[in-house]
């Protein structure tokens, strides 16, 4: 494993690593997704190419690399498999909390095993569900309570857990994040996550049955005085996922779609061309979906650069950079939803009514980016960025601004 | 039957039995969908109600109803199962062949048992594939050949076959409409439907292996120097179901849809309203799709009218009217297609991330419309209409003008 | 006067006389425009035309057509100049209100000169402005105040007014609607109309000063207690005129643009075109276009025949009829904006680069539409369906809703 | 000058120039438009501050700045007069032919007085017209013959024009790109460009009356047998040229509708706000806007270090990488085409119906990307950029590919 890592030294080693996984991804994509196992294998496929220490620094036996080759790294990946990039790009927030929440010995604590082994993170931090409770005892706490949505959990080394102190006169106290290994026997995972895409991402419910929080399972205080722009870089950090893992996924549909076109589709009965690909319709189609993936693209990179110079920053981070670093993410999602849901459910014309056969699998792209845009709805994005241009306001730190 | 038939006398019995067959229909739609088996069931159900006999001539024992009836009872089906919406749709096309190539004797001889029994019929006719040869045999032939798709075959009483007399000196002949009963023991179906959407159409290949047509199965020729307008309304017809198709699966979706944000979503945790139906976004983004299925809805009365009105017509129907015809369903193709891929879409932007759950099934409104929408490019309905309204030429009958 | 009057007595008629009107319209429409002159002379003609009486019942001398005829004749105007719709068909609605406000005796007093002399009516309504004053003097008002949109006042025969009354004590009394004619000596007309759009409207400044209001004057009350179904189709009559004005103007662009496709423009360098009407791109464009405009006329079309219908009704109107009517023109309202701005801008990639040319006056269609479609906001109209959809709620009457 | 010149030695310098110009600019902008006076005062603007010399070489005494620093300059100078940002952008192309097409000697004998006075270089090569005929005479030619558009040769202190050399038996020779001083006596200019849109850009037809071609004016010759990469860089150039006009002028609309919602809107009756900017549908409707434009910033921020690393490269540019730099600015010109027209389309749903008083002038930013944009068709590009993806194929060079 330490060979790996050492292996993924340079952006290039990264991407060439991601690129090596998601061929092997895309072989049997529509076969995985149709049978909807738990990803064991493919998470174990990420640790083997040394993919999720990839963001650790070096101090702790990380590849040191940064956010830009990160998000890369998660795109590269949606490309063949949504759901893994998803399993993977929450990942890499999820372990980066141990830097921007936690303090030197919470990172070398937790970091170092990690780094190592190639730990997978998952998350149990869902603010729309009721908070968990963490109820004092002895030194420590015990964790309790369910989350309905909780990604790579399931399947993780290791999770980023949020929970509130519970006084025993019942006035709750400090939201803390703490960790739980994945073979804590509180941990219950309910292997319900059902949905119509996004199939293979771990990321059903979870439920914790007084699961013991020792002080060295606390990363630290979320959010509230606590609060610094550098430990909030959370939530830019996890929508920039999102805004590369749906430009991912609407890349992948073009580049399937083009196979299909190319090998397979005919010409329309009416058309002038002998082949679907000199279609004049079929070409500006193709034209006018890739030039706005280009579009969505560029800003990806673009927002990916500036995630890395404010990671960089630190604790110099200030919450003016913050905030203007969270509007352009904020500016990725909304684009990057409008873009892959068209270019996802456009393909069809591209490629024409024979490849709505289930053999040939290609919903699942819209199925994937359909389910995920949903995590939080587009429109008070949209708001978001109005209000920024508009009034010169920045949200308030929010697990969703 | 014949008491049902009695029943259905007038256009309000006919939409009331719809109503009901649809009630019954959309009660276990999401399970009967994904078990996806062969639906003979709602074929009896469709029977049963009374509805295959509803637009043949009263001189047969038919409801005598018209188009514009028929049509209506497509898009109250399609609201609540696409797929037998559209085997019910095709039903009236392929039993109206008897009326518009058939002349009375054939009319008589298929039309009355037709009627009597609640006959739905099938169709191989399908001008992508080859042709299926009609090899001459004593006074008639025998039908040779393979079908890609053949919508309603399957669960068919009978079907409408198109095939070509192939010469015994190799030279084709007449293009000719046979019938073919459902229990032929050359007839096979290939059960090898597995598409996306429209999994209960029964739209899967069919097999003839030298099926005896008689004189007595033979219904007319279709095109060539036999073509008349009226002859060849079987086009705009077709067009026109797949026009109500969408309609009705778009009206289907939003119902369904706001069932589920009025009884189960949640209002956005950064939304002032208390309530997701009263979210300022939730309730424009409903206002937008409604009015443009609103606009969809108006013109396909329109058009079911006008097809009334040229079937009434008779052979007195003109090739001008008819290439008038044409291009307002072509309209209605056009923007039907249009609304419905998007409403079908949108509409989980306005219940929210948990109606990905794959027990609430909203994707398969999408998946029915996305599958069929790809029977012919809409480019191609685009390129019609703008030539007919740029240079006034209506397109040549073909299959799909 | 008369004898035109008697000439327009079927719907046929009005709309023959509407075409040849639009015909003498179109002429120099692009020159009118740019000149901006107060349309003195085009409201003669509509005058001269018999249109302005159409609306009245028999029993005063009105040509007693419906609105269904007269919202199919403010769209034929519309197709040639947009202004003048606008001038007729708020005339139509501020005629209206003798019959939906007024009594018998008001509709006798100002509705007999109104038909014999083929009035114009003008308005001073809006409800955005501060309310006009109507101070009790004598057994009349004095009324006092400034609207700074007032359509139709400066070239109107009449005009309706509404203001509210100031008792002595400074507390405000009813809200009426009374009638000023045009050549009152208190009413003082601005002349200050410099809109991108609709240049011809007189939809200026007025200013009333002291303007002597009799009994004779008085049509009725507005709103309130007073407020009947019948008496509040004001507002979905005038929202029926914008959406057959946005969809007259549509179908004037697409027409316009058809000609000067056909007669001057050019096949693109690299088209495989020899003529710009035969290039795919702007065939399938052209027939996208019209697919749409068809549906919104589908759509007008259907809410004109209700319209005409609840007039039809006059006090056996229900509230609950008149709300279905509201949404379903909201819907119309929603999908003529959509669709017209589409079209106006969008003609220009069918007709090429030197279409821009001021002498061309390709723009009118856009800058009408974009113009008066701001009247009231659209996303409010969105949010009034999708509320009627979700919650089958009726926004209570305004002059917008 | 030198001493202007030599403050512009720095992108930021560059850069503050630019915002200053056009601050200038802004002022009138409104004004000017309307007048649609020759902008012979605005060019001289650009000649004061320097921005014409930017990317000469520094070895002929330009300021030696990158095509990167260039097209910000231009965009900078859209976001306030699109006009005049249309007469910058063409004048760095024609005055990069000097290095791209012609010799050492060539950009010494023209770049030397064109870096010291700071000229402006207009163009006459437009293909869609009839070529120019260079009748050999002496050891020259004579320049015959009329452009119909020739951008910035009525201000230009020189311009590049392209013609064919007529040999004495009629048969075409050479294609020749020459210099004509703007002082020439034979150059006839039209004053002639009446169009909806960039008013100012002097963009009239010129007509060469026998102009004096001596072999001091031939920069090289055209396309044939002498095209290399790096000639053909005019194309991309002058496409992302047209890229940064639509992506400045939607940034220029989108911060005036700012301001006018800010200090003016009011906030529609019926919401909940009591102030237009903060209305939900105006956050959310600036928010989508802000984040399309984003996007397309992006990607022409891409395009430019691309395209100055292609001019960077020189001859050792090869055909492969300049056609993949003619897609990146294909996609560009497709997007930013979409996000400009729609940006400039919808911002008066942000400021409200006063807005379009003639006083505020904010439809010019729609006229300038109405107009602008049809310079060769989107359907055209969004084909050639589809070509690419599915073919892999990078089309001929020709002036607008």
């Amino acid at each position: 494993m330490g060979e790996k890592m050492s292996v993924l030294s340079t952006p290039e080693q990264a991407l060439g690593a991601a690129r090596e996984v998601a061929a092997v991804l895309a072989k049997d994509a529509v076969e995985r997704d149709r049978a909807g196992v738990e990803p064991l294998a493919e998470a174990q496929l990420l640790r083997d190419a040394g993919l999720p220490a990839l963001l650790l620094p070096a101090s702790v036996g990380g590849a040191g690399l940064d956010w830009a080759t990160g998000l890369r790294v998660v795109r590269t990946i949606a490309e063949a498999d949504g759901s893994i990039a998803q399993l993977l790009g929450y990942h890499y927030v999820n372990a980066a909390n141990l830097v921007w929440v936690g303090d030197a010995s919470v990172l070398r604590r937790w970091g170092t095993p990690s780094a190592a082994e190639q730990w997978l993170w998952g998350d149990a931090v869902n603010p729309v569900d009721p908070d968990l409770e963490l109820v004092p005892d002895g030194h420590g706490y015990l964790l309790r309570g369910r989350k309905n949505f909780a990604t790579g959990v399931s399947t993780g080394d290791a999770s980023v857990v949020s929970g509130t102190v519970r006084h025993p006169d019942g006035t709750p106290g400090d939201h803390l994040l703490v960790v739980v290994r994945g073979d804590d026997p509180g941990l219950h995972r309910g292997g319900d996550w059902d949905n119509l895409g996004q199939r293979l991402s771990a990321s059903g419910s979870v439920t914790f049955h007084d699961v013991r929080i020792t002080p060295e399972h606390v990363v630290g205080a979320l959010g509230g005085d606590h609060a610094t722009a550098s430990a909030s870089l959370v939530t830019p950090a996890i929508q920039s996922v999102f805004g590369n893992l749906y430009l991912g996924i609407a890349q992948g549909a073009l580049a399937t779609a083009r196979e299909y076109t190319l090998s397979t589709s005919r010409p329309w009965l009416l058309s002038d061309s002998t082949r679907a690909a000199a279609d004049p319709y079929v070409l500006a189609n193709y034209g006018r979906l890739v030039s706005s993936v280009r579009a969505v693209q560029a800003l990806a990179d673009e927002a990916a650069e500036e995630l890395a110079r404010a990671d960089a920053a630190g604790v110099s981070l200030t919450w003016e950079a913050r905030g203007e670093l969270a509007e352009l993410i904020a500016a990725l999602k909304v684009t990057s939803t409008d873009v892959a849901l068209n270019v996802t459910s456009t393909i069809f014309e591209l490629t024409g009514a024979r490849a709505t056969n289930n053999a040939v699998g290609l919903d699942r792209f819209w199925r994937n980016v359909r389910t995920h845009t949903l995590h939080d709805p587009v429109a008070y994005k949209q708001r978001e960025v109005g209000d920024h241009f508009l009034n010169g306001t920045h949200p308030p730190f929010t697990l969703y601004t």
